[in-house]
């Protein structure tokens, strides 16, 4: 069956911070929503997997090597799979995740991952 | 170096209805904007790839042997790979596209796709 997802309506139903909600599968990846706040991860390397970042709703920055690259909602950003990165959050924000399933685990999401 | 979107930016830079302007690249996936209005394409099959559709701004159908499915702004659907759809828009819209790449060509996109 088809099904449609409402970005927006995906986030606000999540009732904890850093729960991944899983909303759909493409092609090997693992498309989530997540909401965070007040949160830096420590920098981490996926070696095998980009990894795509969009705002649904307020706004991270992304450090890297390079700097940091401040992403707001309606924004999405990927990073190449290799670089060094951590994502940057103060205020709660919302927000879509893809990347190949397997890809995130308790140490690079924000611990709370199943 | 890293480069952040802006999709609703990246729609509206599109001059031309039906030209998908590649934004990104995520694991051999091509991501994509397209504005598009009044068209129906044909029915077809993707053998290889799921497809997804998000909805930057607007609405459409997604046509499918189980019926219609309204998707409007802040959504997403998946196809998955196999699956017989054609997409139905009426109003001008706006939509990110992402699917493996080599999955589009002129006869399932729109005519315009390069």
């Amino acid at each position: 069956m088809l099904k449609k997802i409402n970005l927006k309506n995906a986030a606000y139903s999540i009732d904890e911070l850093y729960v991944y909600d899983k909303i759909g599968k493409l092609n090997g990846h693992v498309l989530s929503v997540v909401n965070v706040e007040n949160r830096t991860l420590d920098f981490h390397v996926h070696e095998s997997s980009d990894e795509l970042f969009y705002v649904v709703e307020g706004s991270f920055q992304l450090e890297t090597d390079e700097g940091l690259t401040e992403v707001n909602a309606g924004e999405l950003i990927i990073v190449p799979k290799g670089m060094r990165h951590r994502p940057v959050v103060k205020e709660l924000s919302r927000f879509l995740m893809i990347e190949l399933e397997g890809t995130l685990n308790e140490e690079n999401s924000g611990e709370k991952y199943s």
